[in-house]
């Protein structure tokens, strides 16, 4: 088997996220889901930027957020994912080099601009998404390399890419590939409206295709269809090697052959100003502990002390130095 | 004498900055003066993005941080800058909007790009500034509207205009035309640096052509050649309506033909985060008030405010509700 090169591999949706204040009549004007990721297209994307707040930009993106918290705690990272060559294409791989995370997949120089997410933050620090996802369209099986993934120790999938079928099928192969080279899989379900969009390919995956499980309580429950949390994280864990499953301001639950953890949410969060990235920087946590070798419940400390220096923020990505933040 | 429809338009560089945290080893490194503004070609601006840290994208500039400041609070605000048709410029054109501000000048679609400002952050709140103007180097005289300068009470003028030959005749230009339409005409000094930069056309400015002075303590000093912050704001007192000088954490003093008001920092003030933006937020207050006629330690007052609601956050303009705020 050749060496590990990189901890994780991420392949998501590259997105730079423009976040502003808003209140919830501002959600209900414009039909949006509190809480949810609406994808937009174009003509919706620029009506909605008009009508909302002074932005700040910054690259977002769930898997890209999720390498680039697996960077910040020290862990080597890549990513597979498409951008335009344009401003926003330029700003999304230079955070990510910036933290020493290999931006495998070139920019394309035709076609739909950067994907964006204009992000509401509303005053209970919920975000609610709506995504144009422009050049990431583009993102299909040729992007994944087999040697790559099979330099990374675990391959981290979003969820997300199952809404754009050569994504979905890019994830098939990335997926396929890590098991075959002896890997591990990661899948996080991303959001509770795409599980329900995507509810039995999900669980065919989870069943013999996916090695560790992320989700949060909304998730779960949409994925077995039960109000029960528990009954199914359990369920969960009879196909997976590890699901674990945040719960807001109640931390996280983790399950392994070795049985069930709970860890609390991180004591250090003094004020919550911005959800967004919470279960991102969870994953990260998580998988940088893993990727160490670390006990379970060290890893699901790992996590929520991730989550909680990024609900202290405006912004998905760690603003603090991580390292020294633990 | 025709209706005032602008209660500021201010003149001045439009620049989205890009922040990041740095530490002082990393400004030593590439040779920066610590909290000073340098001027960069587009060389020296790639290769100090590709250096720094992962980053923050949001409007900034000088004037425009002011104008923004403005209409956070309830004023009628305009704004003349220069951007190019690309992402930045329409991040910029949109977040002076989305606060009601007026940004009358169309962006160009030759030439050079949307100015940048790469901002580093050193832990001590400090903000280091590195400027490639870009598309701000077309800002002439021929986007002055006299129609417009007519109809604003005050029209707002950075410092920062006269690094470029051209946008200095601009500068000029909107100054004659403010006054000879019986409005006032406000100066900020901008930097330190940009003062030893110009000195002699200052004080030929102050001296007849400017109604409003913002300075803060090394400007004012620079200016006179004095380290006589009280002697340097009398001095300048002498020949303009109101001077007013910004002093960090002690507050500002304010001179003007009734006398001097000194005024303490916010107190709401709990932590320092990053200090950019302070003294263009500082003006945004005083401006404010004028408009409405407050007394001068009111002025004082709301400046210092708002200054303090900036240096709570990173970046510049300001992230809550400036009105609830104060």
């Amino acid at each position: 088997m050749q060496p590990i090169s990189y901890d994780v591999l991420a392949i998501g949706n590259a997105i730079v996220d423009v976040i502003a204040h808003a209140d919830d009549g501002f959600l209900a004007s414009h039909g949006m889901t509190k809480g949810g990721m609406a994808l937009i297209g174009e003509a919706r994307a620029e009506t909605l930027y008009a009508a909302m707040g002074p932005g700040l930009e910054m690259s977002g993106g769930s898997a890209g957020n999720t390498i680039a918290g697996v960077a910040a705690l020290g862990g080597k990272g890549a990513f597979i994912g498409k951008v335009r060559d344009d401003a926003l294409g330029d700003i999304y791989r230079h955070d990510l080099s910036a933290l020493g995370v290999d931006f495998i997949t070139p920019a394309v120089s035709a076609g739909a601009a950067t994907a964006r997410c204009l992000v509401l933050v509303t005053p209970d620090a919920e975000r609610t998404m709506n995504t144009f996802l422009g050049a990431c369209t583009g993102l299909e099986e040729a992007d994944i390399d087999p040697a790559l993934v099979a330099s990374a120790g675990i391959t981290y999938l979003e969820g997300y890419l199952f809404d754009l079928p050569p994504a979905k099928q890019a994830f098939r192969k990335a997926a396929t590939l890590a098991r075959g080279a002896g890997r591990k899989v990661a899948l996080t379900m991303s959001d509770s409206f795409c599980v329900h969009r995507h509810r039995d390919e999900f669980l065919d995956l989870i069943d013999g295709h996916i090695d560790i499980l992320f989700a949060n309580e909304e998730e779960i429950r949409a994925l077995y269809g039960t109000d029960d949390v528990d009954e199914a994280a359990r369920r969960a864990a009879g196909h997976v090697e590890l699901v674990t499953v945040t719960r807001g301001g109640a931390g996280a639950l983790l399950i392994d052959a070795g049985g069930r953890v709970d860890v609390p949410a991180s004591g250090a969060v003094t004020e919550v100003v911005d959800t967004t990235g919470a279960g991102d920087l969870y994953a990260a946590g998580v998988l940088y502990g893993l990727s160490r070798g670390l006990p379970l419940a060290e890893c699901g400390r790992l996590g929520c002390a991730a989550a909680g220096e990024a609900i202290g923020h405006v912004g998905a990505r760690p603003q603090a130095d991580l390292r020294a933040f633990l």
